[in-house]
């Protein structure tokens, strides 16, 4: 069989098995996610093993230290991601709920109720763990799953899927609910993106040249996430203490994730007070700033500032830096450069806040507060599958909710239409 | 300058009128929708002579009948359309609801707020009054729009949005709130679909080629709209005089439109008492069947259906029909052809209704009304753009609320994370 043909029928499969988890109630997912971490568990000697191969490979070919960390398995890791499923199955089941119903004039009672998607593509690079990660997620809120992960990671990903898979279906979800794409050539996910019929969305994980390439030969819908040049903006307001403690945290608590600050702006009139202490204290952590020239004057070490730093997600120990004259240069600062991600204001100035929470377009706004809490997790949906960055479905973290959608039930005693 | 680069300046103004309309409250933007209806009915003359033109182009092509009438203004369809802007005037402004807002074990303090989509690219084809629809419904939910009618009906969409546009801006929208794209070459869509930076949505309302092509090619999210493949299934415990009454409304009160009826599904123990004389009522109607070999012994009249016919869309005053040995066979028929649109179950057991609105996938389902209903309208939205037929963002009737999106504001203290 040539691969295109290979995903179709993996696709249909999935799609079949979605048309039975729509309708499976609570308990029996539930009690196949807890297999599922207890066969990861029983299964740690053979999937570390598999975890070797890909780790001889990518040392062998020289991948970074970073590549490496991702993609390397771990007895904590893989207690990590049981312990996820377990966590999955003890959230409260989505699917069912009712958000709204009313009667219409005519005496047609009409309801919405939250249903799965479907079947869900998840394309993502070399981290194992999504492979339990998103299908706990999927399967949760009653959808089917498709995984590709990176060839990189690959005999990684077929241990932890056989694994997982079979745990699945002895507990009786349907063969197909997790399927699998062991084929590495890139055809394979050519193919996937075409498969409007079968496929309801596709959710790619990973970095920008994988998200981009989805987006742009993707037909079926496509969930961005994960591309986040954030700001902090002190106020000339702000309490420079908090001010500080924030930057650091944006900065450097973890550099390397979307929700990470990039570029600092600082109003003119705070900016004396606040940017001397604060590059001493970046200095020391090894934080490299490149600043506008008002921010040289500051900060004597900085570098000078291009066009393309303020354009630049840089997920390293860099911070771009712009002293602004006013709230507008700040948000318009924003509007040019942001992408949409999370964004903050640090103020004790109440018409401040309320322009910066009104103003700024992001998936979240913050006041007096580190752009590192937009996260699923921290925002308390229990889970998260990701943060988009786009506005249609779902913006910012996505939890089960967002991995759901809805269908009109209406009830009727032979009402036609006049 | 070039078609490609005129679209892209455009849009870019539009995605700047976008930044300022998501902040303009309701006064001002109900205010241009009462002054754009005003203008309209102030300029009738003008836009019919431009009709006239369109209409002259339209017969001369030889465009069929259903054409011309889409196509034809008069003063009644212009006080229809000024209407309309009245009504969407009238409507409560979706934008700054909090849907929901909670407090975390940190103090951070989370909501929810719609907002607008930003910018939304209509591509449409020959009704002039889309126009004016599309426009009415974006402005009030706070978006910029830009407008891509087709060619046939040039004329008279550059004399609407003349009119509309320069009373929108008058009433103090900003200037590229409406755009209009005037160019008929097709280049002019190609790049529309492309300009994901400063388009956010588009939404194509036409036949299924218009739809197809632009999902097909569109980097830009697309909300799929309109097409519906619908079935009424005839339980064996249906009221049979609700049941007739309930099909000829879904067949032939509106043939041409997606929610109208397109296959009719009896059970075999409800057909000998049901078919016979629905066929004749049907028959007196005009209302072509074409039915399997049982239809075929209970309505001498019909055609045998092919596998086609199944998978049809007539819009026309066709009906396909089978005869099934069960719920779950006209479930699977559904499964098979339906295309997730508005499906009816027509029973009195009440089972038989649970299992159908459960099991059945598609943005509307209902038990014993006419799947007619599926409208914005009907469903009490005040207002619609279109009927969603995909699962992302928006599903079924689309109103205010389907043309907004939602950000994260973030209420903190100094909160960082640990």
């Amino acid at each position: 069989m040539d691969v295109g043909s290979y995903v179709v029928e993996k696709a249909k499969t999935a799609s079949r098995a979605a048309r039975i988890l729509s309708n499976m109630g609570p308990n029996l997912k539930n009690r196949a996610l807890d297999d599922m971490a207890e066969a990861l568990q029983n299964n740690k000697e053979l999937i570390l093993q598999a975890n070797k191969l890909d780790l001889d490979n990518a040392k062998k070919s020289g991948k970074g230290k970073a590549f490496i960390d991702r993609l390397e398995l771990n007895q904590k890791r893989i207690d990590s991601m049981a312990g996820g499923l377990i966590k999955v199955a003890s959230l409260p089941d989505p699917i069912g709920e009712v958000s709204k119903m009313w009667k219409r004039p005519n005496g047609l009672r009409i309801g919405k109720v939250r249903v799965p998607l479907g079947t869900i593509g998840i394309i993502y690079e070399a981290r194992p763990n999504v492979t339990v990660d998103a299908a706990a997620l999927c399967l949760k809120s009653g959808n089917s799953v498709i995984l590709r992960g990176g060839k990189e990671a690959i005999n990684s990903n077929v241990a932890i899927y056989n694994t997982i898979n079979k745990a699945a279906v002895s507990a009786g979800l349907p063969e197909g609910a997790i399927e699998f794409i062991d084929i590495t050539e890139r055809e394979a996910v050519e193919t996937l993106m075409k498969l409007n019929e079968y496929v309801d969305v596709l959710i790619p994980r990973g970095g920008r040249g994988l998200i981009n390439s989805i987006v742009k030969n993707s037909t079926v819908p496509v969930i961005q996430t994960g591309i986040g040049n954030c700001h902090v903006y002190v106020d000339e307001s702000a309490d420079l203490s908090m001010a500080e403690n924030i930057v650091l945290n944006a900065k450097t608590q973890r550099p390397a994730v979307c929700n990470a600050m990039e570029t600092l702006l600082v109003h003119k009139n705070a900016a004396e007070n606040f940017l001397p202490h604060l590059g001493k204290t970046l200095k020391s952590l090894g934080v490299e700033i490149r600043g506008c020239s008002e921010t040289k004057k500051l900060i004597p070490y900085a570098k000078l500032a291009t066009e393309e730093d303020y354009d630049t997600e840089f997920l390293d120990l860099i911070l771009a830096v712009k002293v602004v004259n006013s709230l507008d240069e700040a948000m318009d600062h924003i509007y040019k450069y942001g992408t949409k991600h999370s964004e903050a204001i640090i103020t004790n100035d109440y018409n401040a806040s309320q322009r910066f929470l009104n103003e700024v377009d992001a998936a979240a706004v913050y006041v007096n507060a580190s752009t590192r809490f937009t996260d699923g997790e921290q925002f308390g949906f229990g889970a998260e599958i990701g943060i988009s960055t786009q506005k249609l479905h779902a913006r910012g973290p996505m939890g089960l909710n967002e991995l759901t959608t809805s269908k009109y039930v209406v009830y009727g005693e032979g009402q036609i239409r006049k």
